[in-house]
């Protein structure tokens, strides 16, 4: 293992033809121009790399193409995103081990040329979610400040179906709602203010309805080995680790279901969860003022959660 | 006067210092781990360049600030942001004359630097926009597919005061509404959906009320020298072009008000225009399926926009 600081990989790819190209991670990558810088007009996935491997690929691949239809990018080729992805985790894995932070951005390109815009980043995972896995979060609920609008045409609670299917919902041609775009600024303001409260995550609620982390899906643990989260769609982005853990869980033993959920079933539940991708899973330890005690069972949420990833 | 096409000036401001750098536009500028890049975590501004000068720059400068403060990015020294425009417009207007459009924008940087990241382009104005200054705008209404929840502390309609001010007042910190910020995906969504659709343009309407353009702010001209405009603030992002409209045009002989308009009132208007700082006006000459007819003072409204701009 090296001790210098690992050097992240950037692999460019081209969106149509699928051929790739190194970048040299210490020189700018993006133009001026490109849609990704002036209007955050792109999708993108982060995944986990481990034991050599992308975790939970498919699914990523599956909201990564429902996202970029949803956008009106040109769909991409799971084929070409599958090698590049590879190319991408076998030069991290030359030089390092363990864990590491993939991320995969499609944007609409530059204006003069009108060229959609591919790249894959690979870097270490940051030391606080690292804190995070094992410490767990301390969350304030916030509003999300906006509703999203269900008399629109297509906007319905999604409760059923595969990621993919979930996500290419439009709930309206002219929102993004569903896509997962570049537009997070508002996340990372809610996250900001935050850790300015005392707080380490935010869980969106809206008028006492749970509906996601700031960057993560809420799974509660109750009595009787049941797992519950809020039924994604509609202002509810499909969780790629909650579908996973879902499907893994199902299989052994647990009951899983996507079930509204209000905040009182946060505080009454066994355990509270944020999953994400690469910080996998972060137990709730506070919500706003009420400590959460750890469960009886948390090493085996937390083993079932990172198994569910390992398949 | 050059054939070939103009070259954009892309001008690098350091945001802390304010000394700059002249950067080659067939370079890329932005790196992968700017936040801009990464989550549309930034703020910017479009300015309209005019006779060798940077129009309406104190309010693009009083809202550039405004939107910072929000998002908690260092506020940009407005001296430096002068300067570095000035240097803009001189290199532009070397080579070039006539109107062009430039961008101001200022990022969170580099998540391995935290080192915000600043930079001003210029280039043409697109042929598109300059056919619409003439030509108008064919527009649909759309609802926005999300309310911003009033009830939130400090969420109000913000109907007095100057437009730094306005901007400044932060419904709910943990969100950016308020703020222009990178994330336009949805705003670019509802034109591309427009455009499919035979329209050139959106008016954003939340349950029959009018609330802004895509990318402008909606003003009506109505029979004795009238003019208005939905307040600003809240969901409608303020304005620099209407705001310089009213004080010149309150100042000729108009009477102009913010007042909260139905989609009624644009059908029964003299002439509807959405106002901009770089198409300056373009009047709606149809609006669903209701044909505007030009009133008997076009080339008068048109003229008065124009002309807040020069002064």
């Amino acid at each position: 293992m090296p001790n210098r600081p690992a050097s992240p990989v950037i692999i460019v790819v081209e969106p149509f033809g699928g051929s790739t190209r190194r970048h040299n991670p210490s020189l700018p990558l993006v133009y001026w121009d490109d849609a990704a810088v002036t209007r955050g007009d792109g999708v993108f996935e982060t995944l986990l790399l481990r034991n050599g491997r992308a975790a939970n690929l498919e699914r990523h691949l599956d909201r990564f193409v429902a996202s970029a239809k949803l956008m009106g990018l040109p769909v991409p080729d799971a084929q070409v995103w599958r090698k590049a992805t590879a190319e991408a985790v076998d030069a991290w894995y030359e030089d390092n081990d363990g864990d590491a932070k993939c991320g995969w951005t499609l944007t609409r390109g530059r204006e003069a040329t009108g060229i959609p815009s591919a790249w894959i980043t690979v870097r270490p995972v940051g030391d606080e979610q690292l804190r995070q896995r094992e410490k767990g979060v301390k969350v304030m609920t916030a509003a999300r400040g906006y509703s999203i609008d269900a008399a629109l045409p297509g906007v319905e609670k999604v409760t059923t179906g595969e990621i993919g299917e979930k996500t290419a919902r439009n709930p309206a041609p002219w929102l993004t709602v569903g896509a997962k775009t570049l537009n997070y600024a508002a996340n990372m303001a809610a996250l900001r203010y935050a850790r300015k409260n005392g707080f380490d995550d935010v869980i969106y609620v809206d008028e006492g309805r749970v509906l996601e982390g700031a960057t993560s899906t809420v799974v509660i643990v109750k009595k009787g080995n049941r797992l519950r989260t809020p039924p994604p769609g509609g202002d509810i982005l499909p969780g790629t680790t909650q579908a996973a853990l879902f499907e893994y869980a199902q299989r052994h033993g647990w009951r899983c279901k996507e079930k509204e959920l209000g905040v009182d079933d946060l505080v009454t539940a066994e355990s509270v969860w944020l999953v994400s991708s690469v910080r996998i899973a972060a137990r709730v330890t506070r919500l706003n003022e009420v400590k959460l005690p750890a469960p009886h069972n948390e090493a085996e949420v937390r083993q079932l959660i990172t198994a569910a990833l390992e398949t």
